[in-house]
């Protein structure tokens, strides 16, 4: 966040702005809505951002606010400018609800094509019981303040190219996982990092949608380098995070067949695992 | 496997059987199947055998044969008896397809009420690259001999009730994740074990989506009892496996708001870590 400037409110911020739809009034669960290229990184618009504007439109087709378990398959490559998200109801239950969604964008032919398939549990995190018991250790990592900017790494910002949504992240990574930025890759598979919005609006569920898909890929410290094209992938948001920058751990345990599977796990200030995800992967061909 | 009798084939076997699908010749992409009884336990038919038999009306109607990556939402409770899936090709690339799919059987006033909603990345494992850089390592458990079946468990079978399913597996349980059926679970929250098929039939791309759903669930190694719903399950298949049963691995790690997520790894005879699932369930009341 810039200095000498007020943190970016909830609801009114870069995030929200970018993910807004518009229900259309003559077709009903269809939302127009509008990619910014705000979001895309080497050309590519994230697959987070774009799960986070799918899963706004379910959250206003569906009766519940809160996506539990969401899973996008990427079906051909989105581009910033304008997009339909329809939706679908499945199952609307008493405290939960499946609702399925499309995002199309319209080819240079005019035609439709679809860019991304969801499917979705949505309930209200909320109205959750309070139990927790859980065995899970939030990573260890250096403290905020410790971890590396991409403006501060040693020669420059570590990826080339199109780097746009590095503008909108406050994302701060574990120096023993950015190694790969100077041509060390640890080999290990992992990254972590802190993860906040440059304006400094604070994390929703929405936003832990793009903060499973936002560091850079665990195959980057694998020594790999280039795309890692996502063909599916399914976040759990199990709790609505507290105030501050999140801390996202990535590990990848089996490249194999030409695939890998990329794990998230994000941890909230009060240290809570407020979401996990996995995703497979194609592997890099460079 | 019963002593002296031949081992099923693939393609010949009870789950083949039961998992078998007829195409309507009046209505493209749906099929005809029954559910068969002998995948119940306390009355609820098994989510790994729903999924599987999805998978297979699935594979007939897409391109590619193996399901890489397929998820489903568990929508209403299905019952052993008819049902029809009806399959839709999403997307046809030429590595790999995307297919949907919903099951749907009749309620008692004849009305199709739709039982699970599927999502899925369809290839071919025998087309992928052979390379293999992965980190994960087996389940450390015990050999298979030294596993404990079902019919050996101290006290009898540890399932009460119904357990119709448990006379087609041929599941032996590492004793360190066992002591739940004689009162003294270990609090860990992992269950492991050998999983073959009882008549012999050797594991393939869609009985691994049986594999990943087919153990005792890790909420009774966490103390709890009763019935664990699953709300939705992603399993990767990620390589063909070899002959012999397969090893697999359930952890829990993050049981907190009335939720858990049960976490299964399949590794088979020569090490290879053939599927990988995470699913969403609800916590037992009990």
């Amino acid at each position: 966040m810039a200095e000498g400037t007020a943190p970016a409110a909830l609801g009114d911020s870069e995030f929200d702005r970018d993910t807004a739809v518009a229900a259309r009034a003559a077709e009903p669960g269809a939302y127009d809505t509008g990619l910014s290229r705000g979001w895309t990184i080497m050309g590519a618009v994230n697959g987070g951002y774009l799960l986070a504007v799918a899963a706004r439109a379910l959250r206003d087709a569906l009766p519940h606010p809160d996506p539990f378990s969401i899973t996008a398959h990427y079906l051909t490559p989105s581009q910033p400018g304008p997009a339909v998200v329809r939706t679908q109801q499945v199952r609307a239950g008493r405290t939960m609800s499946t609702g399925q969604a499309s995002l199309f964008q319209r080819d240079e032919q005019g035609n439709e094509v679809e860019r991304l398939r969801v499917l979705a549990a949505y309930g209200e995190l909320d109205a959750l019981p309070d139990d927790v018991r859980t065995s899970a250790k939030p990573p260890v990592m250096p403290g905020y303040g410790d971890c590396v900017g991409s403006e501060s790494a040693p020669g420059g910002r570590p990826v080339a190219g199109d780097t746009a949504i590095l503008d909108r992240l406050d994302l701060r990574l574990d120096p023993a996982t950015a190694g790969w930025a100077v041509g060390a890759p640890s080999g290990v598979g992992a990254i972590r990092g802190w993860l906040g919005l440059a304006d400094g609006r604070d994390h929703d569920p929405l936003s832990l949608l793009l903060a499973v898909d936002a560091l850079p890929p665990t195959a980057f410290d694998l020594g790999l380098k280039g795309w890692t094209p996502t063909l599916e992938l399914t976040a759990h948001v199990r709790c609505r995070p507290a105030p501050g920058p999140v801390r996202v751990s990535l590990t990848t345990r089996n490249l194999a067949g030409g695939l890998l599977e990329e794990d998230a796990e994000v941890w909230d200030a009060e240290d809570r695992l407020v979401a996990q995800s996995r995703q497979l992967a194609r592997v890099p061909r460079g």
